[in-house]
């Protein structure tokens, strides 16, 4: 496969080249070239150019059948789980994670998909790809299930970094509804600011300051702004992009994913719980599963790294295929609609809040 | 009812009083004396002082008979749901709110228990009964349901203050341990510090230090520190006191409670959706009553304010009569154990980390 050329050719019927970084995740490479193998027969007008050990990788290419659309970069080491993202930007230029990167730095691929270590993947991406002009802090956004005609939220930042200034909080709310833009085509997305309530007097200082800062520059950039919403509104339709700082987004994606999972298996055991429950349960099989498909994490599957030169998609470490291939669709899509082109304009067209603070560069600390 | 005065006995036939605040609440009075009505048939060793307009409460407490059990302070105002905190301050002394802190800070009851306005309560609570000695925040602790075998954690604080330094997150694990012992009969509860990461290396540097204050602190407490836990840990039996700063842990239950109720609609409409899932659930319906009462969010009504000369539990605004009596339940749980003595006893008791910063008095701000 020597058709990398194409990212220039803006046509639909294009082939997209998505970079996979196959190891690193909990269930191996071989997920992941099963997720691959399920994107695959959705959708012919991927290519991938899958990093990792070749002789480990290859068999499982060939076993199904997918030599013709996937090229095998062959990289030795990997990243581990437990891995100090500052160890891995130092060390990590034999991984897979690195060379994932890199076919997007060099224009090969159009974006990379990785279920490795967020922190070092983060990092590896920040010192590669570099951040877009303008932008102070990049962010990763998560999709959660909601309440809204399309059955997601945005919410950003989930974990890149523990602090965010007021500044730091517009930009999310810029680059956050260029997503749901192009990610989840919402025309003009609605804008949400995570507070303790939704008074304008409550809040911590910064989030009041930001509060001002995004009703000023919300019609210019053709968003909504809806003030400050509460953690029960992150699932609702009252709002597409909630926007935080990454300590507050880690948290609450970590509960709600707690709280969903706690539910499901008291759901498992109260269908257990007696010989006429589990008969009950067989007809009321159907029903499950249209619920499980609605709030399936796999589905929703891919935090998007937002705010560098080039697509990022970091799927789930427990990623299965399924996982693999949402965070893969997601990818194809973002690639497709020209998302980093788009939201790097959006960035520059803005005004700068940041004007008089010239010099004050600083350093990301990764949460995750 | 003039039997106010057994608070000094404690021997378990004594008479408990518990103060209400009658009004406040979104379902008004009515709801308030249906949860007395519930309380009393289960525990007949509670009487009560009812504050609030006479004119309605009489007859609404005669109506189920209560008359004997119910003492009514006849006072003329209300703490509305959107009332400021510090207007509630200056002005509230006619007020139910009021008039039912009072009756703890005179003796006359032993708890309080208010549907109404959370952060006017907790103003009208701070300034009443005072904080207790050597407390600098006090704070809102919240149970959860959660896969520990007593069926709940306990998290603290969740929105009686939105900032939080080290020093605090050390008494809200003191402070939170106590309340698990006292109020879920846990021997020896296990306290976890909210973070992104578990790594010692992560998270904001008031939490790495407060990492440290509770590693030394938590033998001589009786506690068991597991260190850092997670979002997803919140619902998890790794842990039964979950500590955290008010913002934090507001955005946390909020996201919390949220999740569970989207999914419950999504579960409910699963059934709904076509005749034969109708059926089915007809037969699931007994499984479903199971999972419900695992989740019900009135079963764990009643957020505890920690840190005051007296107890105070604000019920769900929203509660209706059995929440209120699980609220009521709380509080006379803790008056029965002597809850507010054992606190004081246990902060007072441990080592003082800011005996170096006196004169540095904080002013508290609430968040809802």
């Amino acid at each position: 496969m020597n058709d990398t050329q194409t990212a220039a050719n803006g046509s639909s019927d294009r082939r997209v080249i998505i970079s996979i970084d196959a190891m690193g995740g909990d269930l191996g490479p071989k997920a992941v070239v099963a997720g691959i193998a399920q994107s695959v027969v959705k959708n012919p007008s991927i290519g991938f150019i899958v990093h990792g050990p070749k002789a480990e990788l290859t068999p499982l290419i060939e076993k199904r059948g997918l030599s013709d659309c996937c090229e095998v970069r062959d990289v030795a080491e990997v990243v581990t789980m437990d891995a100090k993202p500052s160890h891995v930007m130092r060390n990590g230029k034999g991984t897979s994670m690195w060379s994932a990167i890199d076919a997007v730095k060099n224009g090969e691929a159009e974006a990379v998909v990785s279920c490795g270590n967020t922190g070092a993947l983060m990092a590896v991406a920040m010192i590669r790809l570099r951040k877009l002009p303008g932008v102070s802090r990049p962010a990763i956004a998560c999709l959660w299930p909601s309440r809204n005609s399309g059955g997601f939220n945005v919410m950003l930042d989930v974990g890149a970094d523990i602090r965010a200034d007021d500044k730091d909080l517009l930009q999310y709310a810029l680059m956050g509804g260029s997503y749901a833009r192009n990610g989840l085509d919402i025309t003009r997305p609605r804008i949400g600011l995570l507070n303790v309530g939704t008074e304008e007097h409550k809040g911590r200082a910064e989030i009041k300051s930001a509060h001002d800062l995004i009703t000023t520059a919300a019609p210019d950039a053709d968003l909504e702004y809806v003030g400050f919403v509460e953690g029960g509104d992150i699932p609702s339709d009252r709002v597409d992009v909630i926007v935080t700082d990454g300590f507050t987004g880690n948290v609450a994606l970590k509960t709600g994913e707690g709280t969903a999972t706690l539910i499901s298996e008291f759901l498992r055991e109260a269908f257990k719980a007696t010989p006429l429950s589990r008969i009950a349960a067989l007809l009321a099989l159907t029903s499950l599963k249209r619920l499980s498909k609605r709030i399936d994490p796999r589905r929703v599957n891919g935090g998007v790294f937002l705010g560098l030169n080039g697509t990022v998609v970091k799927s789930h470490g427990s990623a299965d295929a399924t996982g693999v291939s949402s965070a893969i669709k997601l990818a194809f899509r973002l690639a497709d609609s020209k998302f980093t082109d788009r939201l790097a304009a959006r960035v520059a067209s803005a005004p700068d809040p940041r004007q008089d603070d010239a010099g004050s560069e600083q350093e990301n600390e990764q949460t995750a």
